[in-house]
């Protein structure tokens, strides 16, 4: 006989297994990093709290419990209202889930016991919440290690773990925060993996937008489908984020799908489409954006700014490589674009110069791309030490250090017609000397085009996670082929 | 030429267009209710706080936006970070909305002018919640009348509105509670053919599956197909609460589908589904479950447990009208069940006897049914003055008033055989005398079956909001039918 098979996550058919070794890989390295600090105390025990079960304000409906990142990464739990702890010195594992009531039973499902989660999880051990302040105690141990540190996209603080008569216990919240952080930096094998799968479906669901989408469709719809794709063929019941599905105009809206503006308008023949869209497998992310003709036949307009775009994905995949200044690449992206729409007409003048006023920002305000993991912003783009820039484009990278080996990052350069930012550049006498504004009125309502992959710095360049059509030539063969047409129609385009 | 066309939300294609009257309906009717009471002073001002955009954890993932439902009702205003008023002697409605940075023309799209509000939620004034200490000062509000009062679902308070500077003003939070929970209610006309509309949407998605269950499927195919249908057809980007997909065993967790049982089983041959799920329009709820075989034919035990419920069901749905006590529709279900497990023999003696010992809350240890509009769970279940009784079963009743006229209610009978109740029920001898183990081990691992229907309380009876088949002849014969069967397929059948 085989020995029993390791724990894995799994969602049955196609979809991935995910060993639990994924986590003890990741507590593994955290106790390392912990112990090459020469600050840490022995007998300290790292102490995570995980995400709790909410509710829609303040009723009885139950959101969709997703887990809180930093725990998902170290124990790849699943249920609500858990903590954790990891000995340094032994890299001993302690599960801690709520002990349930009998009530539970009836309502929710099977009350398991403590062995099922330490089968389940491949931790050491397993213990009732409530008994946390014994069990902590028996560790004796000298320090426990809560994280506190600012999530340098947000700005928000973490949450502490905390528990009733943890003032009993020694606590530092500053060592494990940098520590986890560059953790998470950089990825391992196991959840390269992960995110490999992740891509795949995502990058499968734009596909399949691009094959079912036409004038006349809302752009929900493809939000909708997106999501049933990579849901009912990949077991993703998130997405890495909200659904940004913008046609037309909206292609300029940078963050469009939010209650404000949520994918309402109908699609138009002759509109661009901008879907930036990823699902979310075991909490691990993706984000990738896709930009063609709502018709799949570019006009002359819209492939020259398309392929200005691939122009400047392509020579900033070209260039990265460990050691790389992410703010280089994203200077490249603007010079690209800047030479590109000059030869379109656009602009004017010496790109050189152009550079120096930060032309680049009046079409591409946002960065070069960010880091991506478990949170689709992952953590670690600003460690202490490395100061964000305040020029303009560049002050929102959200990650200003040099690239890695084992990175995952996002590369989305973009082309924008934002009629707010153009004003203000034609108003700017140092930038509007650059712009042929008769060519640039051709261009207001165009929307904009982000080209955006999913890539794994390796030791000498880029994996490329994403695989979708990306030139002009291949968007439009497949958009038309009908072989490919043979898809099932779109499940709900006929009435009940 | 016409007058301009009302205000509406509508989603476009054959969505339902929601005239912005409903609101302003609602909030006539709250001023109604609040004059009617003896205490008011003059010059007293509703204020209400809408729901707050949040992220995930302390990263800057935004949540989806789904609005606070006290807000939504009086004001139906879809994005975030909004308050408002109503003057309650003169009825003038005062939103306010954020003053937004000019960084949100770039990354979330245009900046409406106030004016924009007003026309799109026919408020008399828009002003921005920065200012509202002058606006509500010019009012010379002699009294705020906030929101504070207990869910008695959940158990929680509801936030009461604040602002900066609100201690500068007489603010009462007792008065408004119970007089917007009483007009919450009552659905008006509007109101109700907004829920018309959800139920047929999600009754048609339940339809959908039928057709497209069978063995070898995941649960969470079904779960993604259902949103699917409700988003793209109905332009319902939430469900009204975690879909219920439990198949075999599952479909007796009453409420599985949560983060610690997602539904992740295969469906088998033979396996009875529980499919409880409802889309959510403009706020508005729907709670719909379909209970059948995975393969589409009963067997004869299936077929038994079956038509007992909706036998119960029946009942309950003749025997509703307004002044019928809703604790007494409970019992009448429960005895329905219990006359019918006698006969399929599981249980032995006099149903009168049995009903001493509440034996049907060991099959149905929920409510029959709760009070449906914004929220899945809607408020009014138990005011001030009825009390809730301890009586197992009925504990769980979420409703304990008379019926009126208006109410939408679900009526949702269900036998279900879970071990942990069975096994106490045998522990018990007054109620083991009346059950047949030998017959009863048959079912151990059956499942349960519910029927939920939503209702709206007529004059002399009830209007059926819900349209799937319910019979057994007419489950088998609507999911064998190869004319429907023409369906597309499900879209995601084939790989890329």
């Amino acid at each position: 006989m085989a020995a029993a098979a390791e724990p894995v996550f799994w969602l049955g058919k196609e979809t991935l297994r995910v060993s639990a070794a994924l986590f003890a890989e990741n507590r593994r390295r955290l106790a390392e990093g912990l112990k090459a600090n020469g600050d840490l105390q022995p007998r300290s025990l790292v102490l995570l709290q995980g995400g709790e079960q909410k509710q829609r304000y303040c009723t009885d409906t139950e959101l969709v419990f997703r887990q809180e990142s930093y725990f998902h990464w170290t124990f790849g739990v699943s249920e609500a209202d858990c903590l954790g702890a990891i000995d340094v010195d032994t890299g001993r594992s302690i599960l801690f889930v709520p002990k349930l009531p009998d009530s539970y039973a009836t309502w929710m499902g099977e009350i398991h016991p403590r062995e099922h989660f330490k089968q389940k999880y491949a931790v050491d051990e397993v213990q009732y919440t409530c008994d946390i302040v014994d069990v902590l105690s028996t560790y004796q141990s000298a320090l426990l290690l809560t994280l506190r540190g600012q999530n340098t996209d947000s700005g928000s603080i973490c949450r502490e773990a905390s528990f009733e008569g943890i003032s009993g216990f020694q606590v530092n919240n500053t060592l494990l925060h940098p520590v986890i952080v560059e953790c998470r930096l950089l990825k391992t094998d196991m959840e390269l993996e992960v995110l490999r799968y992740t891509n795949r479906i995502s990058s499968d669901a734009h596909k399949m937008l691009m094959k079912h989408v036409k004038p006349g469709m809302k752009e929900y719809e493809m939000e909708s489908l997106f999501q049933h794709y990579c849901y009912t063929k990949g077991g993703m019941r998130h997405t890495s984020y909200t659904c940004i599905c913008g046609t037309g105009n909206n292609s300029s809206v940078l963050h469009y799908g939010h209650a404000g503006a949520p994918n309402d308008k109908s699609i138009e023949d002759g509109d661009m489409c901008l879907f930036d869209m990823g699902g979310e497998y075991y909490c691990y992310s993706s984000d990738i954006t896709c930009s063609f003709p709502a018709n799949g036949k570019f006009t002359a307009d819209q492939r020259a700014i398309y392929e200005a775009v691939l122009k400047s994905s392509r020579a900033v995949m070209a260039a990265i490589k460990p050691g790389v200044k992410w703010t280089e690449m994203h200077r490249l992206a603007d010079q690209v674009h800047l030479e590109e729409l000059v030869k379109i007409g656009i602009l004017k003048g010496s790109v050189a110069d152009m550079m120096k006023v930060h032309m680049g920002s009046v079409f591409m305000p946002h960065g070069l791309g960010h880091l991506l993991g478990i949170d689709v912003h992952d953590v670690g783009g600003y460690p202490e030490g490395v100061e964000r820039t305040d020029e303009p484009g560049l002050k929102s990278l959200r990650m200003g250090r040099l690239v890695r080996e084992r990175m995952v990052l996002t590369v989305e350069p973009g082309i924008y017609f934002i009629n707010h930012l153009l004003d203000q550049a034609l108003a700017n006498s140092a930038q509007s000397c650059f712009i042929d504004n008769q060519v640039l009125a051709r261009f207001r309502g165009f929307g904009g085009v982000r080209i955006e992959d999913d890539i794994a710095v390796t030791a000498s360049g880029v994996e490329l996670l994403t695989c979708v059509p990306r030139t002009v030539e291949e968007i439009e063969e497949f958009m038309s082929d009908p072989a490919v047409k043979a898809f099932s129609p779109v499940v709900c385009s006929q009435s009940l």
